[in-house]
C-alpha cells in the first residue's frame, strides 16, 4: 500500500463514519468529539485531515459527488444511445446511494449547512451532475413532449433521492430491480407523456381548493 | 368570529411561523424563544397552545397531514375513475406543499425528531395517506405490470416531496402545470412500464461497479 492509498483509505473511513454520525445526530448537534469517539481517531488525528467540522461536511459532500460523477463518466464512456445513458445514470445513482444512505441523508439535510467557498463548490458539482441528466433528457425528448425539462430532471432525482426515507435493503427489492423499476417508470412517462391519450380524468385539473382552509392557501 | 375560530386561526398562524423558523434554523437549534420573537406571541401565550417544543413540532406535522388528508377526502368523494383519483391526489399534494414549503422541509427533515406517542400518531397518519395511494395504484395496475407497488408509491411521493429542494413559484411553471407534468410522467410510466417494449439499452442492467472505489461498495 502506498502512502497515498493509506491516506485515502483512512480518510474514506473517517468520512463514512462521520456521515453516519451526522445522519444520526444532525450536523449541528454532532461534535468533532463525537466523530473522534465513533472513529477511534484522536482529535489531533482528525485535524490532520480537516481544519473544521464544516470542512469535514464539505469533504463528505465532495467525496459523494466526485465518486458518483466519476463512476458515471466511466459508465457513459462510448455509450451513444440516450435510453441506455439514462438507465446507467439511474443505476449508478441508486447503486451508490443504497450503499451510502447516511451520506444521502446528509447531502439532503445539510445542503444549507455549508457556506462560502465550500457551498459554491458543492453547488457547482450538483449543477454539473444535473446538467448531465438534462442533456440526456434533451436527447430523449420527443419533439412534442409537453413535459418541462427542469420538472422532469428533478422529478427523477426526487424519485431516486427519496429512497433514504423508505428503502431498506433487507426488506425491499434488490437495487438492480429498484433501478429497473425507476428507469421504466420514468422513461415511459417521459417518452410518452402525451396528454391527448391519457384518460380524461387524468388530464383534467382538479377544481381549486374545495373548501376554505385555515392553513395557507 | 366564534371563540373556536379565533383559537384555530391564531394557532394556525403560530404553526406556520414556527414551521418557517424550524425550516430555517433546524428544529433542534431553534428555541421557543425564537418562535416567540418571530410570532410576536409571549412565551406564556405560546404555552397556552402547547406544552413543549416537541408538541409544537407534532402539531405542525399533524396539521399538515390532517389538512392534506381531509382536502383529499373531499376531492375523492364520489370519484370512481382511478386515473382521476391519482391526478387529484397529485394535485392536492402539490397544491398544499407548494404553498407550505417550510412545512414540507420540516416534515422531511424532522421526521425522526418526534418520539413516543407523537411519533406513533404521525406515522399512523403517514401510513393512512400512503395507503390511499397504494389502493389507487392497485386499481390502476395492469395485470402484467412488473413494477413493485411499494417502489411506485414512494417513487411518486419522492417526485412530489423533493420539490422543496428546487421548485420556486416565481421562476418555475405554475403548480397546476407541475401537477399535470408529474401526473403524466408517473401515470404513463406506471401504466405502460412494460420492459419488453423499451429499447434494449434501457432495459439491460449496467455492468457492476466499473472500477474499485475507495468509497463503500
Amino acid at each position: 500500500m502506498t502512502v497515498e492509498q493509506g491516506y485515502d483509505e483512512k480518510l474514506a473511513r473517517i468520512l463514512r463514519i462521520a456521515a453516519e454520525v451526522f445522519a444520526e445526530k444532525g450536523y449541528h448537534q454532532a461534535s468533532i468529539r463525537d466523530i473522534s469517539r465513533a472513529t477511534g481517531v484522536s482529535l489531533s488525528g482528525l485535524y490532520y485531515y480537516f481544519k473544521s467540522k464544516e470542512e469535514l461536511l464539505f469533504l463528505i459532500q465532495e467525496h459523494c459527488f466526485q465518486t458518483v460523477l466519476s463512476n458515471l463518466e466511466v459508465l457513459l464512456d462510448e455509450v451513444d444511445d440516450p435510453h441506455r445513458k439514462l438507465r446507467l445514470l439511474v443505476e449508478n445513482h441508486l447503486r451508490f446511494f443504497v450503499n451510502n444512505m447516511a451520506e444521502m441523508k446528509v447531502l439532503s439535510h445539510e445542503a444549507d449547512s455549508l457556506s462560502g467557498e465550500y457551498r459554491r463548490r458543492v453547488n457547482d458539482m450538483k449543477k454539473g451532475y444535473s446538467q448531465v441528466c438534462v442533456e440526456i433528457l434533451d436527447q430523449l425528448r420527443p419533439a412534442d413532449s409537453p413535459i418541462d425539462t427542469r420538472v422532469a430532471t428533478f422529478a427523477l432525482f426526487g424519485m431516486m433521492n427519496w429512497i433514504y426515507n423508505w428503502y431498506r435493503p433487507e426488506r425491499d427489492i434488490p437495487v438492480e430491480e429498484l433501478a429497473a423499476d425507476m428507469s421504466h417508470l420514468f422513461l415511459r412517462g417521459f417518452m410518452e407523456a402525451d396528454v391527448a391519450d391519457l384518460p380524461p380524468g387524468a388530464a383534467e385539473a382538479a377544481p381549486g381548493e374545495s373548501r376554505p382552509s385555515i392553513w395557507r392557501r
